[in-house]
């Protein structure tokens, strides 16, 4: 039986001991329309204030309040903005846009985590926001006190892409020069020895660090990118061979620079088409992305894909989170550390607000950013 | 010096020991043009009987002669019709078309094989040829006295494609009733708990053998082909789904009986795109042929290879040549003995003499065939 005057009477305890704020505003980037093409800020996106929070007294129903950081603007949105009939992980009509994020707790009913707790994970595009529970959020520890918006970019997922389907899937062969006779030490050409990969999108977060661990392995890399500063930065981060794809074919630089043994494929399309012609016997080609068609309603017809078969390829479609409990431990072992170190570097592109996410997401797709970017949404 | 009486002497003498046969025809089917479609019997390759050869004398230059018995009839030799300088391994034009076959060994100046041996290789469409040495060949004991023609069908190349691909790629997964819950055996469904095998072309000698793996493996199997006398076969060698992609829709069966774990691609082209949009998360695309593809100068546009990425399909092509050696010894221990025990079956279809080769040809290009298709050029 319930007490309306007991209940009356706990309110008024509560709001004697810890004034109540007023509900503020929680800004949201909400998923309107399908785009055909390109997305329209404003319009196939939309930032809207109109949604009040209160802080205090919001529902947790044993779940927690996030204060959203920063949020990651990744190509892969792009895909998701999909009717959802025809693809279950689509965006909701009406509903935030969702992509990988960094949060601090702000209230807990939830015994494994804690205000104050950062959390990391699939975040709402929304200043604020309740989860039920831990179930897909890691509670990040940054004892190497790193910025936190390199939590959603080559510490978070984008690196993560890199890093666990490089494990799982390039099959990297470095020829040692202490195995080849002496004649075969003197090579004239600058490139080394070992096998030889095309890594497309170079210059961002995937890309970038796609290239840091085949020089690593001790590979050949040719990078491409969208801009002549980022074929700067891919030749500061070790490419051997880096160039601007907008400026020159694809297809003519690999022609002179392959054969390629592995291909990192973000963009898909005509550059696929391209890396399969180039493709070794053997050849691994990873698949990440197909950014390229993204915003195609008829993506581009790759009409060279019987080659798989005399050259033996093999095509591995995936998604980090197909891949991420076998390298998980592993990637937050070393990552953070190596980038603290400056041992891996990255860049980032920083829009200050929500209100900028939906060009935020429009300058990835069309690649005019300038770096890893990320969506600052508040401090701490 | 040399001794011009000498010669002579010794020539007569040989000619008396062994009277010497006049040079005969030597019946070869050439390569006449490159086909723009469908290849053209009598134009873009030609039956020529214009070439004598003198089985005694010819010279084998420390190589052997081979009488060939029977020669395979595979969709890969469109594959092999194409202009020399875009595809290294094109026919030579106005020399004979090579496939797999079995021959007898007339004479021989290599040590490693004798007259009366029977040879399997890659052969001349040629009723008699000139060997330089056995690399590439193997000598057949077939002692579970095979027709030989089987040696070029599932005991052969095709038989071998299914073989070890399968091995190497299927990565079959047979649910074993023992570790489900007792409600999971009382399972309504015809289809077993394992995973399901979509297979192409399951009327041919290479399909009718990955159904058998895969049915052996514990697997669903739904299987196409173009008649419905194939389709019978495919239904008496334990196809589960069995249909002719003639008169019911590919993408109609798969959505029906769907989603498929492993995709037997000899096809490619539309059937390879219903297949992608039926692949379940994780699966395996063995990509041994796309012969829709073969006869168009356009390939089809296969519009969602993007859903290799989401849904982290791992596509493998290949050719036997690359993975026969780590295999080869188990087939030929396994295989002959289960075709004569009955195990494994097959069908054939056989044309008799050189002559109507590119016409057996077209009919497996165009599936009009009713088993695997081979030549007996001769009797031994």
């Amino acid at each position: 039986m319930s007490d309306p005057y007991r209940s009356l009477s706990l309110s008024l305890i509560v709001s004697l001991q810890t004034p109540e704020m007023a509900p503020i505003k929680n800004g949201r980037l909400l998923f309107n329309a399908v785009p055909q093409g390109y997305p329209v800020p404003g319009q196939t996106t939309v930032y809207d204030d109109s949604e009040k929070i209160d802080l205090d007294n919001v529902p947790l129903h044993g779940g927690f309040l996030l204060k959203t950081l920063v949020l990651s603007i990744d190509p892969y949105i792009r895909g998701r903005m999909r009717d959802v009939s025809s693809y279950p992980l689509a965006y909701k009509l009406g509903k935030p846009v969702i992509s990988h994020g960094v949060g601090i707790v702000v209230r807990s009913e939830d015994a494994t985590v804690k205000a104050g707790d950062h959390i990391y994970g699939y975040l709402d595009f929304a200043e604020y926001s309740v989860k039920p529970n831990m179930q897909g959020f890691k509670v990040l520890k940054n004892e190497e006190k790193l910025p936190w918006s390199v939590y959603v970019g080559i510490a978070g997922m984008p690196g993560q892409t890199a890093y666990t389907a490089w494990k799982e899937y390039a099959d990297a062969k470095k020829v040692s020069l202490l195995s080849l006779p002496p004649i075969f030490s003197h090579r004239c050409s600058p490139l080394t020895e070992g096998e030889t990969v095309f890594v497309t999108t170079g210059g961002g977060p995937v890309g970038s660090f796609v290239i840091q661990l085949a020089k690593a392995d001790g590979l050949n890399v040719i990078a491409s990118a969208g801009s002549d500063e980022k074929v700067k930065f891919m030749k500061e981060i070790g490419a051997d061979v880096a160039f601007n794809y907008k400026t020159t074919p694809v297809a003519d630089v690999l022609k002179k620079e392959g054969p390629i043994d592995i291909y990192w494929d973000n963009v898909g399309g005509e550059t696929l088409e391209a890396a399969i012609n180039a493709a070794s016997t053997g050849a691994r080609l990873i698949e990440c992305g197909m950014s390229s068609d993204y915003n195609n309603n008829v993506p581009y017809h790759v009409k060279n894909l019987f080659y798989i078969i005399p050259k033996s390829l093999k095509v591995y479609g995936f998604t980090v989170s197909t891949l991420l409990e076998k390298y998980v431990a592993a990637f937050y072992e070393e990552v953070p550390k190596k980038l603290a170190s400056g041992e891996i570097k990255y860049t980032e592109d920083v829009t200050q607000g929500l209100e900028g996410a939906g060009e935020a997401i429009l300058a990835v797709l069309k690649g005019t950013n300038t770096g890893k970017k990320v969506i600052l949404v508040a401090q701490e």
